[in-house]
């Protein structure tokens, strides 16, 4: 008997719980091993649900049952869920996960007290929800060395930044609607100021260049103060806006990890990434680009990279190497100084005359190009140094009767 | 000591042994244990070249060596590459091939091989070149009933109709480009007709399905009648032509299979796959769409999937559970009769009037919307059984002065 234990009977946990009473039977003849969810602990009582024949308030009783073979952590917060993991992987019991958080913090530690308890402790859905992407990093494309990742790996503010831009709406209009749906959390910071996919670039960085990358190094700036106007702008000169988290490669071995809204061309297959949809485009040194597409939160999708896992596991119980960036520490190096093409916006306080076309060539180079619309100047700039923006916007400020209002860098 | 045999070092083959040469050392540090490649099998020379010290022509010289834990067959041709593998396995010995005949033909009888000799049958590069997809479906996303797979499959039938596309050129100019550039055989009817692509589809279904489907089964129509017209009118209309290998579960546990040029939405994240590069399109019960997008094939592309099924049997080197596909086959039941928008194409022998769209709408239905190019009348239909297409082509022959050319589906 392989007992499954689930902590935390939420979105993502009573996904799981649906799963597994759907396929239990299917996965146990697939093993030729019965295979039962047998505990859900939570602190709710859940009358009349299939959930609450399973119910106990005690992690403990999971832990007095030598039959359970694996937990699935699905609490929510930091310092429990951890504890419980830690606890389980310490006893020889594996433990899947769909915390990102618990992930990010303590992966390393985690993984290294699976490995030398003959257990495995796997994530699949702590990164890009239901989409398919830590195994295939960790095995599939793990010959390559990874150059580079680029991902749209938050839902909340795709779905916010998708809506921006086919309906001309403004930030706020769309996050309350948002909120409304129940798209995003009444306190949105973490989705929408980047934390949530600061966490999951880490994550997937860590996985693919074989070092940890510390998550709080990530430099990240959110979507608060791009505008309906922005996105019209950006339509205009053929790109599309997308908070995009990224890491690179750099020739000294460290990396890049940032996380802020970027203009995409519109021929970028990330483009056409919308809504709650989230994507991960992977370049390999042999395989070029790669991309995995598909839902990035939701809780049937999540639950199932859960039960991935939990089918993982039944396959190959013990993990039998330690995951490489358990004893590699990436230093994050974010020298954002390397030229790269700007997108500015302005103000502008009367018409736009040729004048101020003069000038903007004039200062930012000949190959500038802008859009105007609704008393907003966008303008996408030939490739220069973020420390060169501060001085060329002002000698434009000086030049025209505008005001500088943002910066976002153009995807390449 | 885990030796590594290479059995055929053409295209794939020398990619395999270029990745292992550069990387077995890293290999080696992850996994605790010497990983070497030590055996070339092929009946070239190639002096001067870093395999000549590994090469042998004789595959004994491999089956005499009791270290060689695994066997890379990369050798085109179906049967010695199948009894070469057979050989390995039913001795005990992993083998990993890209060569997708033979896993069309004999994945069943080699998987079970394989599980009762403790070894492993792997194959991720065979279907989908450097794209991570036959893991992500056999675990990821297992736990998922698949209700339907859409593959754009072939890089060389992508590359033509892209081309034919972008440039307004014909079939025929295209072909020849591709041939001399090396992107299309001599005989391209393996890559034109859906062969290729066929034996493709046919391999992630049984995985996806988790029953086996025969390739011979899967309805096959190429690419060589689709006209450069019909790229213009399917553009007008809002639409890209792509060879879509799909297939889909019934609800009466069947399946349908089929290869055939397809009018793709322009918003269908299909329709941006250019090029050489494949995508597949996985809709799953809990994740809904998923999709894997990347390199179809090339040289280091495909020898990196080949090498993440190395990397894959290093840490699990033996088969627990027998693929569910060798146990249960799956009826193909290509019932094209269900109602579905297609494009039809007529050649007007004389200048379009009105008489004609008055005709196409009464004939079609009110929704049919057409787009003219060169000579050639494209249109939409509204949904319509395959069955009912002649009989409406033909009254609409008589009743206008144009040619029925040929019909396409739209892909929903």
């Amino acid at each position: 008997m392989f007992k499954i234990a689930v902590m935390g009977c939420g979105v993502v946990g009573s996904g799981v719980c649906d799963i597994l009473l759907a396929k239990q039977e299917e996965i146990s003849a697939r093993f030729q091993r019965e295979v039962k969810l047998s505990y859900i602990v939570d602190v709710r009582k859940m009358p009349d649900t299939p959930y609450e024949k399973f119910l106990t308030d005690k992690a403990e009783d999971v832990f007095n049952d030598p039959e359970v073979r694996l937990i699935v952590v699905t609490i929510g917060g930091l310092e429990y869920p951890y504890l419980l993991s830690k606890r389980a992987l310490s006893a020889g019991i594996n433990v899947v996960t769909s915390n990102k958080e618990v992930v990010a913090a303590y992966a390393k530690e985690l993984s290294r007290i699976a490995f030398e308890n003959k257990c495995r402790f796997l994530y699949e859905a702590s990164s890009g929800g239901g989409i398919p992407i830590i195994r295939p990093l960790n095995i599939c494309l793990s010959s390559n060395d990874i150059l580079e990742i680029q991902g749209i790996l938050n839902g909340t503010t795709n779905y916010i930044l998708t809506k921006m831009s086919s309906k001309g709406l403004s930030f706020d209009t769309v996050l309350k609607e948002a909120q409304q749906k129940g798209y995003a959390e009444a306190n949105p910071a973490a989705d929408v100021d980047g934390y949530d996919a600061a966490r999951k670039i880490a994550i997937l960085s860590s996985i693919a260049y074989k070092g940890f990358v510390e998550y709080n190094d990530v430099k990240c700036t959110g979507i608060r103060d791009v505008k309906a106007e922005d996105h019209a702008n950006a339509a205009k000169l053929g790109y599309v806006i997308k908070l995009i988290a990224g890491s690179k490669l750099l020739p000294d071995g460290s990396v890049t990890a940032t996380v802020e809204p970027k203009l995409v061309p519109k021929d970028n297959i990330l483009a056409a990434v919308n809504s709650v949809y989230n994507a991960v485009l992977v370049k390999g040194s042999y395989t070029g680009d790669s991309l995995f597409y598909g839902k990035g939160a939701g809780k049937l999708a999540t639950a199932s990279a859960v039960c991935g896992d939990i089918i993982e596991i039944l396959g190959r119980p013990t993990e039998d190497t330690l995951m490489p960036y358990v004893e590699k520490d990436l230093k994050v190096s974010n020298d954002t100084d390397i030229p790269c093409r700007f997108y500015l916006r302005f103000d502008i306080t009367r018409a736009i005359e040729d004048s101020v076309s003069i000038a903007m060539r004039e200062i930012f180079g000949p190959e500038t190009v802008f859009a105007a619309f609704g008393g907003v100047l966008g303008m996408i700039t030939p490739p220069i140094k973020e420390s060169a923006v501060e001085g060329l916007t002002r000698a434009f400020e000086a030049a025209t009767d505008t005001d500088f209002g943002c910066s976002m860098r153009v995807l390449e």
